[in-house]
């Protein structure tokens, strides 16, 4: 063994971090203890309390220490429109981003027959419940542009055909600042597709 | 605020550690919260234990959970061969290694006159003192080939020049599999230097 007992366990569990190899976790349980104990007992503590406090919110998915989120609680949000998103990851990009006044709707997961995963393995269900509850529901998906994203895009725009909600995807294209030359045939293809009026 | 508070606090913690920017924090905070329970405590207690049980080896500085070390207290290797290393991550890369069977000297840092850095502050006295002890002490300084390595390997080999103890450095040149076109000019002009007989 080249590692001591201790600085050994802490790198495996370093290494079971996503995206985080041999190299990394070395370092990062070397940088731990270089830290203070006090510090390290401040980072457990917030790992631990993070854990324990915060769920998901039960119109949304969104995480939250309370039962509804702050979004969705937020009188100054459009409850009528609804962002149908992957995960939550997702919320923050689109909160950061800070042009979007309506709600989220969390997946937790698409739709990818190749894996097992139907329809009825992610939150569809809730979405549907919350368009039949009020006729003026605007839903936007806003779903990654790969074979599971576009299948669950169709499937959701399937089911609430029969509703009155109107349902959007967003817009494929040329990303801002991209070189035309560089960008693949498909993403062109889309572009072409997807062409405005100006 | 984007994140919900407790959130916030976690990524800010992984983001104090090295090479963890906000994006990979974000990551690495969230996958927390995809683990057990059970898991993020044991995560958190390796992290406390490791840092209260390993301090530094009272001979060589390495990393122990008692009062000398693994390597210094092994019988089967040669106490009268020491290779001087920057800091423990060096112990682990030349364990791995595998064929070095002396023992170690960390020292904690490199001379670095324009970071205030002297010989004093990092752990050479120690080294002076292992060598006084033993007139047949072998030293290999194994230290990175920058400003700071070499000016600390000069330093090493004009004290312990009074001493009895042989003094060498690992040899600078090319590193195996390289394409000589790909590489420095310094790099080539050490190798011309250090070329050995075949």
């Amino acid at each position: 063994m080249i590692y001591p007992k201790l600085l050994e366990e802490l790198i495996e569990y370093f290494k079971k971090l996503p995206g985080i190899g041999e190299k990394s976790a070395e370092r990062l349980a070397l940088s731990i203890l270089d830290s203070s104990e006090e510090e390290i007992n401040l980072f457990a503590k917030a790992m631990q309390k993070a854990k324990k406090e915060l769920h998901p919110c039960v119109i949304c998915g969104n995480l939250t220490t309370n039962d509804i989120c702050e979004i969705c609680s937020n009188d100054g949000r459009n409850k009528e429109l609804i962002c149908v998103v992957e995960d939550i990851k997702s919320i923050y990009a689109f909160e950061k981003m800070g042009k979007f006044n309506g709600v989220y709707h969390v997946l937790n997961g698409l739709i990818s027959p190749i894996n097992g995963i139907t329809p009825y393995d992610i939150n569809i269900d809730t979405l549907i419940k919350r368009c039949q509850d009020d006729d003026n529901i605007e839903v936007i998906v806003a779903l990654k542009p790969t074979i599971e994203g576009e299948t669950t895009t169709q499937y959701i725009n399937k089911i609430l055909e029969k509703s009155k909600t109107n349902v959007s995807r967003l817009s494929y294209g040329l990303p801002v600042g991209a070189e035309l030359d560089y960008l693949d045939s498909l993403t062109l293809e889309r572009a072409f597709e997807d062409r405005k009026n100006i």
